[in-house]
């Protein structure tokens, strides 16, 4: 890992440890690989849905619905919940379990699909992994609830002990998803944005499962460590912890109340540069921006990051974008706080070069800041 | 890892380091608690087919079709991988990226499914796995030639740098697999097996994925490690990285040759035993073996296992088993032939206790030899 903080002090997401720049070949030749694939729907009647190619899930017309399918990974979340575990004698098992499903389930749903099935994969570092019962307990009692939560059936999985690959003592959580889009007129993959179109931001949690890397390097700058403090006397660790709110109920009551968003960003890795996801040229123009939460504000006053930083890597208090048309807008945050997650109409769509503008920090990010596919 | 041999110098599966004694109570928590979701489905006019629970892929029925879902791990094979590129210079990863392939797609097409959607789970050590692109290219390659070969469409994956979880240098290979039984009829979760079927196997290439551990573990005895040779030449480390078959051609053409096999077992973990899976009660008589590959003989042999123990961990030469109705069986093994894939009338299906009698061998095993469920 190259870990050196910047001249200026500030810790960036790149010195964290994870180079892109060695991923992003890779992933380039699979994108291409896969995408050559498709053609063997067409023997079973099927086609894939191009547009969803380099989204968030992929999508198979099958007929009468769609089906949406996804894996997903945790990331490195678990490791803060080791460390707390160590210095709190606390399990925070059932919280990361939450945290893997959402991952899951928050990228599926962007497309328009009710998720109904997942698959659990954790993959410990040695058989032993699976001997503390109680962490045992919490993970699988957390990922129920969070199946339940989102009404979604979990159909089973795989526990495989990887000693050798897995380090000892860890584990490598991911989930695997599969949904429908029904009726298909659910579908978000985005050909209906248009301008005029208002952005509402779903509040987050905290930090979600995105930028862990970075919120672990942070801790050697801090005098107690995960056990510091915020400002409402919270550890650190503790509130990385707060588990990545699930956004389905969202959508599937939105459905329920005849709104169809044109499009929809999982704010993840990215961070709010995930706005800019859409293919077209559309200027995004933010008026609006939620409240941070504290373990972020927390991480960007010690990163000494500043906004454009801050809001390029972290969600900062917005984990999911609904893009929706304009008169649809407050209805979209009530049905969203009647779920029990605040929402703003944080800005809207307009004609112009691909950017995205966020006044009230001043920062404009364009279409070089993000290069997905 | 117990890695000790037995007083009589076997090496038996127990000793490779796998304890299941330490897994199987989260497993049972896990199946209990996921059982308990399949209720939410009924939310969306869906339920869940009772009887794919504990088999090889979740089932739900959704209306016009059923839709199988599943997520399977690799497991240790990559290691070979390594060590073998070690030793040899040579990449072996478009080899394991089939084998991790199939790992998913064998166990899907029990539930008589045709696979449509693969995603991808590699989770490596850290960024620069990525960096060594010979091996990232094979492992792309073999990736699609082994969806190529299964018509099935790459939708797409993740590829996260987990370093501090997964080992450095190392790399955690899953895949996701959603497919469809469609037209309903070719549903194979076991209602209709009964005495009189007939018991087909299909050969293996070799080790296949399972008991990689032991196999690693022999390495230790062997004069000449991976590179020590096989009777016919080919190194010990080669052989075993003979790619698992893909046997999903094979049920599909036996779907357009009308022939609908009542149940389906992928001989994977726990070896010849997974003939035992169906929940009925029947005996299982076996009156003729495949050839048991040279790799595996060369196992059993240095292992100093017995029959008994060789057929209870490995898949001795038959890597998926087909029931079907007896008149079928003669034209079965023509159809898995035409694709390529040896196979054999291996024995038959008869009322009495729940049994496998392995005739040839003299060997049985009862009920009390797999509990999977």
């Amino acid at each position: 890992m190259s870990a050196k903080a910047g001249p200026s002090g500030t810790l960036s997401y790149e010195q964290s440890g994870v180079n892109y720049d060695l991923i992003d070949p890779l992933k380039v030749a699979a994108q291409r690989a896969a995408a050559a694939t498709a053609v063997h729907l067409a023997a079973h009647g099927f086609s894939e849905v191009k547009a969803s190619r380099g989204e968030s899930a992929y999508v198979v017309d099958v007929g009468p619905f769609y089906l949406a399918s996804i894996v997903e990974c945790l990331g490195s979340k678990s490791l803060v919940a080791d460390e707390m575990h160590r210095l709190t004698g606390r399990t925070w098992y059932d919280a990361i379990a939450q945290d893997t499903i959402a991952m899951a389930i928050n990228d599926l749903i962007t497309v328009g699909a009710t998720p109904l099935i997942v698959q659990a994969y954790w993959a410990a570092g040695g058989s032993d992994w699976f001997g503390d019962a109680q962490r045992a307990q919490a993970l699988v009692e957390g990922w129920k609830r969070a199946c339940d939560t989102c009404g979604v059936a979990w159909g089973g999985g795989e526990t495989p002990a990887l000693a050798g690959i897995v380090e000892g003592g860890r584990i490598d959580l991911a989930a695997s998803c599969t949904g429908l889009v029904n009726p298909k007129e659910r579908l978000s993959v985005g050909d209906a944005l248009a301008p005029g179109d208002a952005i509402v931001l779903l509040a987050s949690s905290g930090i979600h499962a995105n930028g862990l890397s970075l919120a672990r390097k942070l801790v050697e700058r801090l005098p107690q460590g995960y056990l510091t403090p915020l400002d409402d006397g919270t550890p650190y660790g503790e509130a990385l912890l707060a588990p990545t709110l699930l956004y389905s109920p969202v959508t599937e009551a939105l459905y329920k109340a005849g709104i169809a968003p044109r499009y929809c960003a999982n704010i993840t890795g990215h961070g709010w540069r995930k706005l800019l996801r859409h293919p077209a040229q559309h200027t995004y123009r933010i008026e609006r921006v939620p409240p941070v939460t504290p373990v972020l504000q927390f991480i960007q006053r010690h990163a000494a990051q500043d906004d454009r930083e801050a809001y390029s890597t972290f969600n900062m208090g917005a984990g999911f974008a609904l893009f929706v048309k304009p008169e649809e807008a407050d209805r979209t945050v009530q049905v969203a706080q009647a779920q029990g997650i605040d929402a703003i109409v944080a800005g809207r769509v307009e004609a112009g070069p691909k950017q995205l503008l966020i006044e009230p920090l001043n920062i404009r990010f364009g279409d070089e800041d993000l290069q997905l596919r």
